[in-house]
C-alpha cells in the first residue's frame, strides 16, 4: 500500500462509515465495563527451581562482584549508609544485604487515581493494560506518513486511553507534545492527562521541578492533603537504567523524590540482548534483574516499604543490522523467565505490548500478540503499550490502538469464568436431548434464554462473509479502525472534575508557568 | 485497500523483490530443518478435575441417553455387535463399553510418510503444523479477488506446503481443484500430492473408490506391500460428523475402510455454539466430545487398537448473523478444554490454525494467532489449516500461507530449549564483567562466537526503521508475502521419486481413469 492510496481510501472510506454511524445515532464501540482483570491462567514457567537459583545466583553475582554506577551522588550516599560498598559511583551490594531491601518491598499494593473505582492493585493476580507511551511520531491512515508529535495528537490519543475500558491505566505521554515549549510541556500536558482521563497515571522522573510539579497536580487532582497523598500510592512512575549496569541522574533523583512520598515505582532495564546485554537471552535477564534489583535496594534504603515492581525489556536484536526487534521467540522466553523471577523476589511485574512493524498490518499484530501473549504467561502485572504502539515505540498510531482494544477486549473475556462454566445448565445435556439429532439450537429457549451475552462481540472484527464484505466497500482492518477512531473522537466526553479541583490544578498550572516551568539545561 | 490498488502494488513491487533477489540468486526463504517440534509448555487447564469428571459424566450421559445416529448400515451392525443398543440409526453406548472400546484405542503412534524422515508421531508431546485444507477458493494480491480454486492454484500451494519445514504434513486438497471432474479429481490431486510432497498426507473420507485409490496410490508411492501397508499408519483421514448428532454415510464407510486397514483417524464434530450445538461452550465441547467418542468406539469394533484421534473445531456464531466466528475468546477456552479431556481420555488431539477474516490483515492475524495458541495450551499434536487459511476456510490465500509459516517458524524456535539455556556460558557474568557499565556487547568473544545462531531470523517480518522502511517502497506485510511466494514458485523443487515408483504410480491413474473413476452420484 502507498502512502498517497493509504490516504485516498482512508478518507473516504472511513468518512462513509462515519457518516453512517452518526446518522443511525451508534455509539462507536459497545464494550463491557471497566474491570480488574484476573489472569486465570497458570503462568509458562520455562526455568525448573534449580534453573531459577542459578539465574538468582548470577544477579548477586553481578551485584556482589561488579556492581552498578549511580550516577547521582545523594543516590550513591543513601546506599553507602544503607551498607553497600561504595567506589566512585560504583556501589556493590552483597546478597544478604540485596535479599533483606528487597524483602522490605511489598508483594503487593495499589494505586488510587481520581477516580477511586479505578483503583489498579499491583500483585494480586491481575493483568491491567496500559497506553502506549512516549513515542515521539505519530501515524494515521489518513496523514499517511510519519509525522512529529503534536498536542492536538497527544490529546486525541489521551481520549482513547480514557475512553476504552479495557485501558486500565494512563502511561506516559501517549506521543510527544513536541510543540509545547519543554520547560513547560509538563505542565501543559498532565494538566491535559488530568482533565481527559481518570485512570491511574504515570509522571515522568525526568528531574526535580517536572516530578515535583506531576505530584502537586495529582495531589490537587485527587482532592488530598499531603498526608493523604503519601499515605498510599496515587500516582507512579518508571525509571530505565542505562544499561549495561548504570542508573543516571535525572531517573535516580525522580526515583527517590517518589519513593519519599510513597508513590509506586516501576524500574525498566532496557536490555537488548546483543547490544547493551548478553547475546545469550539469560544472561541478559541477569543483567536487567540486577539493574533492577539496585534500584529497589535503592528505594527500599530511601523509605522502607516503599512499593516497587520490576519491569522487563529485555529483547534482541537483528544482528545482521543492530536493530531492536520485539515480539520474538527469545522476547517471550525472557518475559517469561522474568515473571518466574519476579515472583522468586516477591515483586509485582510490568512487561509491555510491542512490536517493531512501522504500519498496522499483519507484522505488527503478530508481534503484538506474542508480547501480549508473553505478559499473561509471565504474570505480569501491568502491560505497558498494550495499545497504539509500532515501529519499537517511535510511533503512536490511533488505528494499532484501535486494534490492540478489540484484542485487548477478547482478553478480557477470555478470562472471564463464565466461558469455562460447567453447571448442569452449561453442560446442556437436556438441551442436546430437546434438538436431537435432525434439529437445530438457534430456536430452544437455552439459546434464546443465554445469546445475548453468550459470547463476545468484537467492534472491529469484521465477520461478514466476502460477498458481503466486499459488498460493504473491502474494507482491510486499520481503515475500519481509522473510523472508529474518528467517531471515538466525535463521542468524547470527559469524565467529571469537581469545579473548585479544576481551578485549583488551573491556577497551580499558571503559576508555574509564570515562575518559568522546569530548567531546559540537561 | 482497495482490490485495484491491491493488485497495481502487489505486482509492482512484488515484481521488483523478486527481480532482485533472482538476480542476487538468494533463496526465498532461509529456514531451520523440519524437526519434530517438542511442546515445552505445561498445557492451560481451564478445568479443576472435578470439573473434568462432570464434562466426561455429561458426555456419556449423552451417548446413553440420547445416542448418536449412524446413518450407514454397516456400521449401525457393527456397532450392535459390539453390544451397543440401537433402534433404528440412533445407537446408544453405555459408559462402560465406550470407556472399554477408547481404551483400546492407543494412546500414541506414528505415521510414515514415502520420506520416512518425515515421519511424525502423535501422542508423543509433539505439536505438527499442516496446510490449510478443503476451501473452494483461492485470493491472491495479484487477483485481488475471491476466485475458484483451479489445479494451478491447488499446486502451488502444494509447493508451499512441501517447501516450508515448518508445515510437517500435508493436509487435504489446499484448494479445490475444481477444474478437475470430480469422477477423476482424486486421482490427479492425490497423484500431484504424492509427486509435489513427501510429507504424511491426508486422503478424504468420501466413497469407497476415492478412499480404496487413495490408500493404493499411497501404498504405490511408499514402495510398500499391502501387508507392510497395512502393519502401520501411512496415511490418515479426517472425519467431521453432521452436528447434532449424526455421523453421515460416506464419512462412516472412509472411516470403517481405514480403520480396517490400520490408517490414522481423526475425527472432527463441527460444533457452531449457538447453531448446531449448544450456545454454551461447555455444552457444545460435550456434543462435539460424544459425537467423537461414538466414532472412536467404532473404529475400535472394526479394528481394536485403530490409531484414532479426536479433532476440536467447536467455536461460536455471531449472534447478530449467524455467521461463524474463529480464534474468538470462546473457541480459545473450548480448544483447552478439549486438549483436558482428550488426556482424559488417552487419545492424542487435532486442532486448527484459523480466521473469520477475508483478506490477510491484522485481523486474520489476531483470529490466526488466538488459535495457534490455544492449539499450544491445549497440547494439540496435530495443527490443521495451521497456514493459509482465509473467511472461516472458504479461501486459500497464498500470502496468509506465507505470514503463518513465519508465525509458525518463530514458534518452532520458540519450543527451542536453547532460548532458556542457563549455562554459565549462558547467564554471562564474565560477558558482564568484561564489558563493564561503558561498554556494549557488540564486539566482545562471547557476542561474536554466537551472534549467527543466537537469535530467530525472520523471512517475512521487517525489522527495519520507518525512513529505511519507507525508502524501501513502503511495503506492507501481505505485499512482501506475495514476493516471497512467486520466488519459492520459481525455486521449487519437487522431491525425488524412484522412477519405477513414479511409472507405477502414473499407471495406476491412467487405469482408474480408463475404468471411470470414482461415481458422482452421491
Amino acid at each position: 500500500m502507498t502512502q498517497s492510496e493509504t490516504v485516498t481510501t482512508g478518507r473516504r472510506r472511513g468518512g462513509g462509515r462515519r457518516g453512517t454511524a452518526a446518522r443511525r445515532g451508534l455509539q462507536a464501540v459497545e464494550q463491557a465495563p471497566w474491570v480488574k482483570i484476573k489472569n486465570r491462567d497458570r503462568p509458562t514457567e520455562p526455568l525448573r527451581p534449580e534453573e531459577v537459583e542459578r539465574v538468582h545466583d548470577a544477579t548477586m553475582r553481578v551485584l556482589e562482584e561488579i556492581g552498578i554506577e549511580f550516577l547521582n551522588p545523594e543516590a550513591v550516599k543513601v546506599l553507602k549508609e544503607a551498607g553497600c560498598e561504595v567506589r566512585g559511583e560504583n556501589v556493590r551490594m552483597d546478597r544478604e544485604l540485596v535479599m533483606e531491601l528487597v524483602g522490605k518491598a511489598p508483594d503487593s499494593f495499589t494505586v488510587t487515581p481520581r477516580n477511586p473505582d479505578r483503583q489498579i492493585s499491583l500483585g494480586t493476580g491481575h493483568i491491567y493494560f496500559g497506553n502506549v507511551s512516549s513515542p515521539p511520531n505519530y501515524w494515521d491512515m489518513e496523514i499517511g506518513r510519519k509525522v512529529p508529535g503534536t498536542r492536538e495528537f497527544f490529546r486525541n490519543l489521551l481520549k482513547l486511553s480514557q475512553y476504552f475500558n479495557v485501558i486500565h491505566f494512563c502511561g506516559g505521554y501517549p506521543v510527544e507534545p513536541v510543540d509545547l515549549h519543554p520547560r513547560v510541556r509538563h505542565l501543559d500536558a498532565v494538566h491535559d492527562k488530568l482533565l481527559l482521563s481518570d485512570k491511574a497515571m504515570h509522571v515522568y522522573s525526568l528531574g526535580k521541578e517536572r516530578v515535583e510539579d506531576g505530584m502537586e497536580m495529582v495531589r490537587i487532582a485527587n482532592g488530598l492533603s499531603h498526608e493523604e497523598f503519601e499515605a498510599s500510592p496515587r500516582m507512579y512512575t518508571n525509571i530505565n537504567s542505562t544499561s549495561p549496569l548504570k542508573h543516571d541522574h535525572p531517573m535516580l533523583d525522580g526515583w527517590m523524590r517518589m519513593a519519599a512520598r510513597g508513590q509506586a515505582l516501576v524500574v525498566t532495564p532496557f536490555t537488548l540482548a546483543g547490544a547493551m546485554a548478553p547475546v545469550t537471552m539469560s544472561g541478559a535477564v541477569v543483567q536487567s534483574l540486577a539493574e533492577a534489583l539496585a534500584a529497589v535496594v535503592l528505594a527500599q534504603a530511601v523509605r522502607p516499604g516503599a512499593p516497587c515492581m520490576i519491569g522487563t525489556f529485555t529483547s534482541n536484536v537483528d544482528m545482521k543490522t543492530g536493530a531492536p526487534a520485539f515480539g520474538t521467540p527469545e522476547y517471550m522466553r525472557a518475559t517469561q523467565i522474568t515473571g518466574q523471577m519476579a515472583r522468586f523476589y516477591g515483586l509485582p511485574m510490568r512487561s509491555s505490548g510491542v512490536c517493531a512493524a512501522n504500519v498496522p498490518d499483519g507484522q505488527s499484530m503478530w508481534e503484538t500478540e506474542h508480547s501480549l501473549w508473553a505478559a499473561i504467561q509471565s504474570g505480569t502485572d501491568m502491560v505497558y503499550h498494550a495499545a497504539g504502539w509500532l515501529e519499537g515505540g517511535l510511533i503512536a498510531s490511533p488505528e494499532k490502538f484501535i486494534m490492540d482494544c478489540e484484542v485487548l477486549s477478547q482478553i478480557q473475556r477470555y478470562m472471564e469464568p463464565e466461558v469455562c462454566d460447567v453447571s448442569d445448565d452449561s453442560l446442556a445435556v437436556e438441551a442436546m436431548r430437546e434438538v436431537g439429532p435432525n434439529g437445530h439450537f438457534f430456536g430452544i429457549q437455552h439459546t434464546q434464554d443465554r445469546y445475548e451475552t453468550a459470547f463476545h462481540q468484537p467492534f472491529l472484527s469484521d465477520w461478514k462473509n466476502y460477498e458481503a464484505w466486499e459488498a460493504a466497500g473491502a474494507i482491510w482492518t486499520p481503515e475500519r479502525a481509522h473510523g472508529i477512531y474518528k467517531q471515538i473522537l466525535n463521542e468524547f466526553e470527559a469524565p467529571p472534575l469537581d469545579v473548585a479541583i479544576a481551578e485549583e490544578l488551573a491556577a497551580f498550572v499558571d503559576k508555574r508557568k509564570e515562575e518559568g516551568g522546569a530548567p531546559t539545561d540537561f
